[in-house]
């Protein structure tokens, strides 16, 4: 026994000593963005001059968005399906599309249906959403928090009614008729999006209205040949839209739930105004979970908002059955996670498993471990898959993100360090087979941290400033 | 303002005036077939002559059916998977297939199970089913209108029990083993088709039956090596099925309900008794939801059944989570729907997005609206996607036609026009922003309209006699 | 109707007369193996130096399986995806895998989680399953018949504890992330297999644990460089192990459950202490259902032992929705099975339905019937698809089997022959309508055997020697 703990100590000392160079040479070159090009992106929201996307698959980068709409009046934009980035690794979530909408002051964004379910929470400013159903209309204020269903095929608008601030929404949608698609329906004609009347014979349509043909005219083209989806909107008319809207909180329920169910169903509820699950002074993390709120049960979504204290981390953790796909709203990030699966990273071409690969990546039992790591910043999106370990560190300022977590109706947490850590609850023996460590050690290893769920970094562990390597992968297997 | 209302006045006529000649054309070129070939289908059922389905990928007519099986006694024929003619467009239904079953007077189909629950009506005629199972048989007697759901694996059978008109049932399969595929299984052997007790050993029989080998061949082969699936049945033989058989009107339900669930389950019930949920002068509309019968709940799938007079029109209106594939039965109709998507209509090989080139088509973005217009008629299909706006025009004649409504359980439908239309909810201001209009004009637009669901069309809106241009889609973009 | 007879009853005895000879002809052919190599496979388990794998898709013989980890202390191993070996015939259970686990007398398996689901059975020997959880660790002892459902990212170790006997668990995988792929995820480090603290950064690693730098080398890497991820264990650790666990009989329920429902959810049950639910001198089937076991529940999986004495028959039957992934434990069986569908077996290259062949193979309507037969022995796999009539025969020793059974929720289970076969319900017109035969032959043939469920088979039907025809495939139509 002694002389086995002496072999450990041994042991232990030696590779510490070789992990800690190494480990150092690896982190060295995962944060040092080539600074010769001294070139920051347009903008707060850049990767900051640093595009490591190319070889890490849960990373997008601002560029990855497509446009759907964009104006001077704002914009709606879109990521790709995630099965286009990777066919393996984004199957379980390739029927849920994010997207990003920005309002500009005093704007309005004409009625649409889409034929996705999607959710959306505001993550700046205020407005109204209209939802115009066969029985009734009913408006809603919206204010930073705000989580909203919006049921497939309910025709709704938006407006921007806040004179100085954009209103900035981010969405998860799920296609109803084509996994991973979805079209957006317009009744009303705009500059590049036609009328879904178009789609329909004149004589249908005067049948339809009973009215002359000359009152079609409005109704297919419009007279705002020049205007787009959005819309400059006087003060009057904010105010009119605004009078007919219900906030969240004054809602006089009695009066107009005539259909009870369905008004419930898209009635916001302001995330904010929850108790966080998680808080101390490092960070705050609310959840809206799909159980407790009826807006997100049948689609099986929880949302996420996670608010971080400069220089804190969020500790170790992973989702059971939850994917996370997180938009940063403030500051930047590192996210960290642990992966068993191998990226071809360096091939230009096909940086990721593309459709048809998977064949040959399946049976991966290596049994490596990747180190994924990424800064993230305002505007970009990152993926948490479900079971992968992962942390997250805020960088030099307040760093808000939000999450939108997929098949979340049983997933839990689990977190791997902090007072809540899974593993102090390992039994001495196990512990001791599994980690080879005397249970003194085990103890402090795993009960050394007070703090849960946030924590400090300390600064002891500030990334030191050394030359960069020529090239080396991000995602080589982590050499401690 | 008054300079506004007269800017959108003259663009309104000049843009009228404009889409008045070209709406035309397109209608034109869309409603005249080729008139100098001057041959009709064979029979009532056909298209007249004039094959649309190389540009319109939501319309199956009578040659896109494979034949089952096909006798003098009646056939069965089956539509290919919806997904073979467009993997996108018809993903969310690739797992259901349509089946249409004819029997001749006086005839039998002899007992079979499916690896596929279905569900079916009776569109013309009577006979009974009778489903056979471990611990009973039970048959039912069947009238136009019954809806009968099937269960996976029943072994069941079929019979006109009519003397003079056809039974005709009109199915929805959905496969349990292999998405979109399912097979047939005999227990008794016939020309075309084997007996599933031909898949096992002689020996395995005998001691399964623990008979001697002689009697075995009766099972295998059986007498009737000339026969079909399908046979001729004595009056006599038709007595003694209908002897065993309940209809369900007197169904002594306290007496056979050993297995209650299972025997509800599998109860027909008959369409046309229930409420239409939308009638007028000009059509009536039947529909079971899965949510109120038992034998579809857990289908999800709905059964409508739609009856129009000569020249009406069933409002445009879409569905908000269902697909509707639609069999007709009687007569001929328009239909005409609003698309976003883009169909390489006019490529032979390939007309539709075929499997591997979803890719191109997915960010489809550009906001125009395809009109996608069909003549259909007794015996052909049309699928109706969930919240594509569409309207239904009968033609000469009164028109009928079944559909069954895929994903139906939490879906509802929006009319467009008509009483009840959800734009005329729109409230003043977003009406005036959206559509341009003054709100005289808006009202005027949502609100001529007196009928609700059905409506008439007016003589004024016949098509013109034009001659026919050489060649154009009918997938132009609608040109008003 | 006297002439009918006897052309039914010539036509019966010529047909036997042919089919008497092929019947033998094929069956020769497919049990005898070729016997001149006169090469056993190594050790029990092997299919005796015959392997028809090549051309019996549903068969997986032990050389199917790939080794996910390997020691002197044991071994888990992993089928391929079912549907690399069919995309066509296996769509339905794509997201299932099969693992089997063997582990020596006196080892301990290093805790780690899977982003799936699993269940598995205790086949042989005895041991405990650990769980580790954030708030509290629970292990249990386990036996053979016990049955434990593994949620998806739960931690958890095993320990072989017995001296003598190898500890065998069969197991059904269930991919949260990625349909039919999952990863394996260990906390600590071990020889193969990499800590996924190793997807870490130190300084988050550090400020994660509040510990400094060196106590880290004994998280990511521990002492044990050459040990795998299975360990021999001391029978003191194994003793300290054993005080912590719980077994599924003696459990002091009232104490441990603070979190009822996840406890009970994770609780091993056993399958042999159920009744049995077909039992007889011949054989003994138990059965657990997932409407019955809240472990089962919402993965949809039904957990299935057989056992047979030896030469003894479970009687031809199908399930109408459930799958069958079927391990056998102990002897030979041959199973029989009847399949529409066709194989392209003696094509080297491709023997199965490869993915893009699936358009080919679907409008199979030809109504063949095709005999599925192998021989399968200890530790290999056999698939019995829903809505297939299949069969088991014993052969010279008893014969175990466990199986999974996948959509299991609503299915039942037909016999075609035996005291409650279904065929026996058929009324007497439609049976002669269906078969040819007077009312008397087929209640004969249908009534004749008294025994359910397990049947004895008679000496009559042993395979007499024959010598093999040169080549000749499996998939031969049955040529009765």
């Amino acid at each position: 026994m002694a002389i086995n703990k002496l072999t450990i100590t041994l042991f232990l000392l030696i590779s510490l000593a070789f992990s800690h160079c190494l480990a150092f040479r690896v982190e060295v070159q995962e944060f040092e963005p080539p600074q010769q090009e001294g070139q920051q992106g347009p903008g707060g929201g850049s990767s900051e001059g640093w595009d490591e996307e190319a070889t890490n698959p849960y990373h997008f980068g601002q560029q990855s968005f497509k446009n759907f709409f964009q104006s001077q009046e704002g914009f709606v934009k879109m990521l790709p399906k995630f099965t286009k980035r990777s066919s393996t690794l984004f199957r379980g979530i390739e029927n849920y599309r994010f997207l990003f909408q920005e309002m500009e002051p005093n704007t309005f964004l004409v009625p649409h249906h889409l034929d996705a379910d999607y959710v959306f929470i505001v993550v700046q400013g205020k407005g109204l959403i209209g939802f115009v159903k066969d029985t009734a209309s009913e408006s809603f204020q919206i204010t930073k928090g705000d989580v909203v269903r919006v049921p497939s095929t309910v025709t709704h608008f938006f407006a921007n009614t806040n004179s100085t601030v954009p209103l900035r929404l981010a969405k998860i949608a799920v296609p109803a008729n084509v996994p991973g698609h979805f079209q957006v329906f317009f009744p009303a004609h705009s500059q590049f999006h036609q009328s879904y009347f178009t789609g329909f014979s004149k004589d249908v349509l005067t049948a339809s209205f009973n009215v002359p043909e000359e009152l079609l005219g409005g109704l297919i083209r419009g007279p705002q040949q020049g205007q787009g989806i959005m819309r400059r909107v006087s003060p009057d008319q904010i105010k009119e839209l605004t009078k007919h809207a219900t906030s969240p909180s004054n809602k006089d329920k009695d009066k107009k739930d005539k259909h009870k169910d369905r008004s419930t169903f898209m009635s916001p509820f302001n995330l904010l105004t929850q108790d966080a699950i998680y808080s101390n002074k490092f960070g705050h993390y609310h959840e809206a979970h799909p159980k407790r709120f009826s807006q997100l049960q049948d689609l099986g979504i929880a949302v996420g908002w996670v608010n971080m204290t400069q220089g804190s981390l969020f500790l170790p953790q992973f989702n059971s059955e939850t994917t996370f796909v997180t938009f940063v709203e403030n500051g930047c990030a590192r996210f960290e996670m642990a992966s068993p699966y191998t990226f071809q990273g360096d091939q230009q071409q096909q940086p990721w498993f593309g459709p048809g690969q998977e064949e040959e990546t399946e049976e991966e039992m290596g049994g490596q471990v990747h180190k994924i790591v990424s800064r993230v910043c305002k505007g970009e999106v990152f993926i948490l898959p479900a079971g992968h370990p992962f942390a997250i560190l805020s960088q030099d300022q307040n760093f808000v993100a939000v999450g939108f977590g997929i098949h979340a109706s049983n997933s839990n947490r689990t977190f791997l360090a902090g007072q809540d850590n899974m593993l102090s609850n390992l039994n001495t023996v196990a512990t001791r087979l599994s980690f080879g460590l005397g249970s003194k050690m085990a103890e402090k290893l795993f009960t050394s941290q007070n703090y849960s769920h946030f924590a400090p970094t300390t600064p002891s562990h500030q990334f030191p400033e050394k030359p960069k390597p020529a090239f080396q992968s991000i995602f080589n297997l982590a050499g401690f």
